[in-house]
């Protein structure tokens, strides 16, 4: 079954041969042993799934990070696996041939159910094979298994079927041909064709779809908004807080709100200049309340000022305790920061002015000018004392 | 050499190790400046400090993760660093004492300015030190350097002043006294107050602009919003790109798309139920256009359909190339997630029905039951046929 | 194929998986058996393995963040790596017979080779095995591949063995007792009898090395050190111990301490040799005590020996319990590492040589030329045995 066509079959051979060497205790590896045992080869096949080209296995711990609050695993995280274990196998398949080298990009994910939850501290067992294979595509199918290594109980949690594309490393927009695999029975291969074609039908339908949705849904309307206006730099984002955000006693790190203060303004900066831009200081930031374990937090930068050499981003950052929602939202942090503008050797770059609309923002924009200036007169005061 | 056995030469120590870190900036370096102090300042310039209560070192090598993609390391990655140091040791200070245990939480960073950028696999070092207490605050002193390991050159390239206040880890809403520190002359605690004062006044201030600004900016509105209308739960992310979502070739993993889109949806599935939510299905996905590095990604999730058991939640993804900004905003991705809703016990609970606002939700309504219909019917007749 | 929803039929796979991993313990092989099976089961049971106790795989792509920045992977990121796989495959093994749940805790790691550099974008496979089990201990044996899924290539870039120890989860200072494991000939448990033995004494040895050396090590003032003095690249770092870092019951993974004893061993090399430096080997390691979620971890290294071709790194791990600071703090773990140096085509460049000051450095350098010849002849050894 595993055996391939000539030029696969000599490698066979080798990885045998040091699966072999793996399983058996050093020092072990006869050939003649070998020769005795051609069964073992087959039976092998379990643990040193990983080198044939049509099969797969992936397995880790879930952790803290990969759970919700009450410790069930998000099903995000079975989907990044599932989609790795996918990446790899597809991408090994397509470069089973001669040719221009590949990489399989994930087209699509058939419909996919979680049909029992895992758990933290459950192992996820992800296993692939290569199923179908058009001559532009292949179906990845995959198993998802939870293990509870305390009990020893084992469940299926999850069946997906993943179809991957291949394009060529030279010229990413070129898709590579597909070498074709082996089937158990030429209804195997029918029955892949069906998925094939199914699947190939609905891609096109709901490319369709798509355009006409093209509008954006809830985030900021930036498509309408002028460049260089505030609403057009505009951004938010909301964090999940995680375990790994949070104290032993379940409240968020400050450094932790701080960073996505910083990945908020960035992006507003990068939006504003389109250029590689940089953190340049950060105006005293105050800490008003605790942001607790279990909250949704949306960070919101908006730009408020720009000089020539750089601009201030206002930041805010507000928790919303999804679950005890009784408590209700509040603002934790506000802050601004201030960016500069690089060019490729790192020399800094003009900031494009801003172009204010109504009232609020011209403010905001005066107040930042004062701010800029005080911290100007305040680092000239700061360099003549030290002389 | 190494051994504190005086307090006074310890605190004498934390003055100097500010001279130190101002000499190391290129051009500062005045020869004379270095003679007048004695030499035993020098070797100790707090890098040895781990081992005092009241001084520590963090140092880690910068990743790819930490930066953007020219390298230069983001502000938010050094803040955070900055943040752990400042909680160890405030953490570590304010349990020098008998009573009840205790955890230092962020108040409030003074002004930070980023000196100079910091590359990916430099060393940063981070360098904290109690440098007031209040009764029931402690400022923390942090330096940065960043190191090259290859050529040796190291550069301060920030300085911050963080403010912790302990708070009971029996009653978290009791703020616990902080031990005394001992300082080198009268004249440094006198300084010490004055900031301690000047921040307090800072931060009362800054309370009371907060309050006026608490209307939320950019982000949907959810308070103007009734709750289980589709406006409510609406949510959306923005994601910066960084190597670790990447193939090696520059392109977004699947698996990191879905799960970006499986937290948006999550988060929109707990604002409608407000319990414990777990994910039951994911339509099929289709990937229409690769992602690439250097994108900032939006992922916006709204409720379209709610039986009594489940909820469906339409997910777009969205590519918006930061710098190459004339390739323009596109859409990656869209896909349907479907979740249920769970008590303590895992037990599903009923889903709220939405309140629905308009044609355009009607419709999707509509759509969704249908999509809802179609499985249930999908899954009977699967069923029978195993039957 | 895939569908199992009789119950029957899956009962059927799982019997046979288990089959299987009877079977790769050569010597219980019956040829008839395996006949009687259809053929396409046997194929499913290389996606099924992970149900066997007694082996285990793992693998993941080699991303950005696993390497440095020429793509080197860090030796740190496979030994962690290979402790996942060890601690599974450990805490699965000890809960197979009734009796109190327990979790395997590493407590030994035998002197471990990196034969290949791995890179960025290679998939890095882990297959563990339980190769002895004493009464109160699992040996786990790991090998490492790596495989370019682009050009197919593979090789065996580590073996590894490792110690584990089970505790009661009801009472965490309580050792349970291990089931046994079958032999596939009495030759083979005696040599793990013997391996046990050794590793045993060698145990009881470093137990009383460590204690004489529990003052710490600290970090360097460098500016002062002459460059390839033991001073000058001395290193230290801290990191506050995070809920990812643990196991479900609240002990750091040794893989995790592994990865930062790499880390700090790698910063040492890179500052004495100032070139791309990879990890070499890594001596045999003991993990004394456990360290708990809450602590703060010191990680130090030192320069111990230099050959024109390595130098060996001394690494310490000191736990300190934050808030529990009456606990005290304690030496956890001691190692040596040992690196070579490369140039940009990945060619062995020499090792600068140590300047040696102090009794200290010129005791700990002739103990380190021991181990490092001590090594070679034992390699040399090796080689002729398997000629």
């Amino acid at each position: 079954m595993f055996v391939r066509s000539d030029p696969q079959q000599k490698q066979h051979t080798t990885r045998l041969s040091l699966h072999i060497a793996i399983l058996t205790a050093p020092g072990d590896l006869r050939q003649d042993k070998l020769n005795k045992e051609p069964v073992i080869i087959i039976i092998m096949s379990g643990t040193q799934s990983q080198a044939t080209a049509s099969s797969l296995q992936i397995c880790r711990i879930m952790r803290p990070d990969d759970a919700n609050i009450v410790g069930n695993v998000h099903g995000g995280t079975i989907l990044k696996m599932i989609e790795e274990a996918g990446c790899i196998i597809g991408t090994r398949h397509c470069n089973t041939q001669s040719g221009d080298r590949c990489a399989a990009q994930l087209a699509r994910v058939e419909r996919t159910d979680f049909l029992y939850p895992m758990f933290i501290g459950e192992v996820a067992h992800v296993s692939a094979e290569i199923t179908y294979a058009s001559k532009h595509s292949v179906e990845v199918q995959v198993h998802v298994m939870s293990e509870n290594i305390l009990t020893g109980a084992t469940k299926m949690t999850n069946r997906a079927a993943l179809w991957y594309v291949p394009f060529s490393l030279k010229n990413v927009d070129n898709v590579t041909e597909v070498p074709p695999i082996k089937y158990a029975s030429p209804g195997q291969e029918e029955e892949g064709k069906k998925r094939y074609e199914a699947q190939k039908m609905e891609r096109l339908e709901t490319k369709e779809r798509n355009g006409e949705l093209l509008m954006p849904v809830s985030a900021p309307d930036r498509t309408t908004k002028e460049p260089y206006t505030v609403g057009f730099s505009q951004s938010s984002l909301i964090h999940l807080v995680g375990p790994s955000d949070c104290t032993l006693h379940g409240f968020v790190h400050g450094g932790v709100t701080m960073k996505l203060m910083d990945e908020v303004a960035g992006i507003v900066a990068a939006r504003h200049c389109k250029t590689n831009i940089v953190t340049a200081s950060v105006d005293a930031i105050n800490f008003h309340r605790k942001i607790m374990k279990g909250c949704v937090v949306t960070v919101s930068g908006r730009a408020t000022f720009a000089s020539n050499k750089s601009m201030e981003i206002e930041v805010f950052v507000d928790a919303d305790p999804l679950i005890e929602a009784e408590k209700g939202k509040y603002r934790a942090v506000t802050a601004f920061f201030t960016y500069i503008s690089l060019d490729k050797q790192g020399k800094p770059l003009p900031i494009p002015p801003m172009k204010l609309e109504g009232d609020g923002e011209q403010r905001r924009f005066e107040d930042g000018k004062m701010r800029y200036l005080q911290n100007k007169a305040k680092r000239l005061a700061d360099k003549e004392r030290q002389q």
